[in-house]
């Protein structure tokens, strides 16, 4: 079995390097002529001098009459001047041409019309008064922009007012995007149904790097899908190169056994670099096919968007002769200590939130594979290869994907997952359009702490104190002393085992994950619903360690009732509306209560006040409701210590 | 005459209410299913649930083999353990389903193939080891995006991921812009004969606004320019209204004769506003043409374009439920008091510069009818109504319309204006992309006086010292005493009486300016060739009082002559190379040196060392020399005291 190893392995800093001297030197951008009414965004070619004088004659800067200033020397208040119409005044608009020998208008509001032959004026004009001289402006030769200057709506008028009906502008950049793997399936050709989702993986990063490539001034032709054959890949190639001015073949660049980019380029062209300490996007291929620069970019959807966005882009800008624009950035607080590899340079995928002054950054997943943690994302960190990794409390740089202004319009909720808050999400969106809500599922005593550490403007849990059987408010005195916050209720829901349709392993109740042919997936320690399991199974006294998959842990109800629909586990503990979602059967074995703790110095805050008045609406209510699952009789209530008793507690 | 007033005049503040909550409810844009891959750009309607899972399958995310983790156990490097291929071990690829069975992936580095039967690990795997498990990037049914998401490159892959072939989106806002006005030439008829050019305008606005529609997620449909004709008017708004979601009137809104924008708005629909307390773009109107919103945007370029971003722009953004982006904004400091009208919100448009550690802001001409205040500029002041402008010294905040990268690359030099500097930015732009130059032609002893107060990194000066026939150096003695500079020697020019091609007024020198029917045109106090005529006139004893239009300033060589050039003067001073390139006749007075001055703290920064590179190339020199009427025989030269005796003294 023949594998390429990476020979050619560079720091991402040379392999920059490499792509813009290397590189750059074979794109050679021809320019064209087209009509300025149609070359918004694109890049002038060479300097532009004005043709003609903008106004190309003097003309009326107000509506009013022309006059000769001389005429009106005298005039005032109390001695007016009468002027001729049509000999010493003349009617004019605004944009009119001055009549040959007039010098001044009057604004109309200063006339004073006597009849249909005479005018009263009773202030003089002075010369060029309310005139628009010729080349005001512009002036004719004049340079209006230098060349590599890329054109704006704006710049559509001042090309237009200095004569020019057409320009020179740099053609766009084509790029040839090939993907390649026999496991892809063209999104046209999609079909849901199980068989052929089970075999192939739908080809997105074509149209990423379309999107992207469109965004940075270029012009994308994607290939259709070309499968694992050598020949099929260069025959591709082959058959496109010359119409195009840099090639990205997806995939194919890694070591494995059907990893043909580089013996393709290396038959055809050069390979500079195999392989980049990067992550993600370590499997990238910098060279030529013949004499067209070609980029082999990984597989991952992460990987190909750092490679494309590190590599592609600046070759981009470099070939259009414009600088790449940076995103801005803001320093913020990892929101827990981050390890990364020595040697690597690190994308690492965050979101922002600003709590109270200062600005947290919750690590996303970090899986290549992982295109949601690009969507969700709100920047990025890189972490340099001289690094380990990120420390808390030490403020690093953060590369913004979305404006400042979404950021700070984000309430930050950490804790527990309830389905109910992408209902909130939405709704928030919907009705408060800059506001958004961002939730990291890290469990219920993970939020309480959140809050603690001052991180996050709310906590949702569900957390039993097994020695009370009380809800969140033990937990919430124990670890939140000398904090002042307000507990807002949000839902009673079902807990329960959440087991495959039709039940086929006939699964009643706890006692049945200790038989040796059920699978449990548990939660992680921490979550409500792990305390609630431990807390069962103990009063049942159940040996957790006779239950298979007690130690595999999900980080929400979803992954668990995923996990449990693709058949990995038989069984696993969570709430009714999951399972609902996931078409999975239910066996209920308690009822909980899922709150929300707000830090009181946020409570009377403008975001904040929004949230509550839709968690208080009938429409938040009814969604919720129809969803299953859910008891809303209480929803919104701030509750009072006493107030709680009034729940039932967990059978 | 019938003329109208504004009787509906508002404050801006107002008038955006009005836009917000009567006019946006006049938009509903309905929804239309599209491609995903067509979808960049577009806004999602309502909310996205992950149809399938992605993966959809556990696949292996390494290229190696797949096995059951529990037939691994016990496998060391002193005990390796050998599998039987296709039986305990697969061989797979990065993306391949893991099959049937297994439950882990071990690395293909990791693998020793022993024959064709057999393969030895010397590692035991864990369970899920490399295997990306359903659902690991999404789970089908959770919430991908939340209704009005605006879709970015990466959302195409995360939407084609969750199963989503199509997507419902908000359609685009259709945007019906009509330009009014009979003086008004099509741009795609442009003729640049002088009879054409002076009997109207070339129109832009509808190009310039249909550019900003595009960018801000509208279809703009332009409507040919109608004429000053209320019925041609009506007829354009009636057979097209019901197409569109908005309508943009251009022109016809102020109070001329000609402007029927408000009639026809009344007599079939609603007016809300009439004139807005705001400059440029008072004479805007608000309403409705039937029940279509209508804004009608005043005529002159830069009024258009403040009347759209304030008005328009937030409501396309309403009507797509998306929060309008805010431009970046950064502290500058003004470099002159800035007056402005009390009550009345000021749009300044101004050039932008980091000199040391701060930013300053130097206002550009406040014309309306100047598109050229825009393009040029970097940065907008708003100066509120309460305010009656700008004091130096006191930051004020700038909206950006530039990256601040661009902004911190520009070179800002205040001086005179010679036209090399403009050959001096192009190669700037060209060869060091990122770099500009930014020149404000305030006349040589202002450039000198902004270095003094540190505001600039270079000053252009041509300055004659009457006493000692020295140039700049005298001046520089005087003004900058304890500050210290470098002077490079940039070019000698020839000054001289700029006058009517064939000298149709048979001038041969000064003497002949006292002449009564020969009219002058001066340049503005301070200026370096201000001082030259002075200096000269005096030498000559002539009495600069009976100069007809010695009181009539302007700024720039080419001002002067371009005044000439349209028969407004009959003469003025100026340099060789403006005379050539408006095509006047040159009457040579004196040879005079231009100089940079530099302040010795900005002279080893990386900026200037690219500017004085570009001075001393020969590239530059042979431009200067092809222009004509310069002497580029000692240009780049640092200049000492006495090196500077060599130069000739002017005649």
């Amino acid at each position: 079995m023949k594998r390429t190893i990476y020979l050619k392995k560079k720091r991402l800093a040379e392999a920059k390097e490499i792509v813009s001297s290397k590189m750059s030197n074979l794109i050679h951008l021809e320019t064209e002529t087209i009509p300025v009414v149609q070359a918004l965004g694109r890049v002038i070619a060479e300097p532009v001098f004005a043709k003609i004088s903008s106004p190309s004659y003097h003309c009326a800067a107000m509506d009013g009459i022309a006059v000769k200033a001389e005429t009106t020397y005298g005039a005032t208040e109390e001695s007016p001047k009468s002027l001729l119409i049509n000999k010493e005044a003349f009617f004019i608009n605004t944009g009119n041409p001055v009549p040959q020998g007039m010098d001044a208008v009057i604004m109309i509001e200063d006339v004073h019309t006597l009849d249909s032959e005479r005018v009263e004026i009773r202030e003089a004009a002075y010369p060029w008064q309310h005139v628009r001289a010729i080349g005001e402006d512009v002036i004719a030769t004049e340079m209006v922009f230098s060349e590599n200057h890329k054109i704006t709506p704006y710049d559509l008028g001042a090309l237009l007012a200095s004569g020019y009906k057409e320009v020179k502008v740099w053609k766009k950049p084509r790029v040839l995007i090939v993907p390649t793997g026999s496991e892809l399936l063209e999104a046209e050709e999609m079909d849901l149904s199980e068989l052929v989702l089970a075999s192939g993986i739908i080809e997105s990063n074509s149209y990423i790097l379309s999107g992207l490539i469109v965004e940075d001034g270029g012009e994308p032709f994607r290939h259709p899908i070309v499968e694992d054959d050598p020949q099929k890949i260069k025959g591709a190639l082959l058959s496109n190169y010359e119409k195009v001015d840099l090639i990205l073949m997806i995939a194919g660049s890694s070591a494995g056994s059907e990893d043909f980019t580089r013996s393709i380029i290396e038959e055809s062209g050069e390979v500079f670099v195999h392989g980049i300490s990067m992550m993600p996007g370590k499997p990238t291929l910098i060279g030529r096919f013949k004499d067209r620069p070609t980029i082999g970019i990984p597989g991952y959807p992460v990987s190909a968007i750092i490679a494309y966005e590190e590599l592609v882009r600046p070759l981009l800008y470099q070939s259009l002769h414009l600088m790449k624009p940076e995103r801005p950035t803001i320093k913020a607080l990892p929101t827990r200590k981050i390890p990364s590899k020595l040697g690597t340079e690190e994308f690492l995928r965050v979101k922002l939130g600003k709590v109270g002054e200062k600005y947290f950054a919750t690590p996303l997943p970090r899986g290549s594979g992982m295109i949601t943690s690009l969507t969700k994302a709100d920047g990025i960190i890189r972490i340099p290869p001289p690094s380990e990794g990120l420390n808390e409390n030490e403020a690093t740089e953060v590369e913004l994907l979305k404006p400042i202004d979404e950021i700070t319009n984000t309430v930050v909720m950490v804790g527990s997952h309830d389905l109910t808050l992408d209902i909130l999400a939405n709704l928030l969106g919907k009705y408060y359009p800059p506001m958004s809500l961002s939730s990291h599922p890290v469990g219920s005593l993970g939020g309480i702490l959140a809050i603690r550490n001052g991180i996050c403007h709310m906590a949702g849990t569900h957390l039993l104190d097994p020695e009370t059987g009380e809800y969140n408010l033990p937990y919430i005195r124990t670890h939140l002393n000398g904090i002042h916050v307000k507990v807002i209720h949000l839902v009673q829901r079902e807990q329960g085992l959440m087991v495959q349709r039709g039940n086929p392993k006939k699964i009643k109740g706890l006692e049945d994950l200790l038989r040796k042919e059920i699978t449990f997936i548990n939660r992680q320690k921490g979550s409500g619903t792990r305390i609630l399991l431990d807390h069962t199974l103990k009063n049942f006294f159940l040996d957790s360690n006779r239950i298979r998959g007690y130690e595999k842990e999900e980080f929400t109800h979803m992954a668990v009732a995923s996990t449990i629909a693709s058949g990995v586990a038989d069984a696993g503990l969570g709430i009714l509306p999951a399972a609902k979602v996931m078409n999975l059967d239910f066996i209920p074995i308690a009822k909980e209560r899922y709150d929300l703790v707000i830090p009181s110095i946020y409570f009377e805050d403008e975001k904040m006040k929004k949230v509550i008045e839709i968690i208080r609406s009938e429409e938040f209510k009814k969604m919720v409701f129809q969803m299953g699952g859910y008891d809303v009789s209480r929803t919104g209530e701030e509750l009072s210590e006493c107030g709680m008793r009034n729940f039932p507690s967990p059978r």
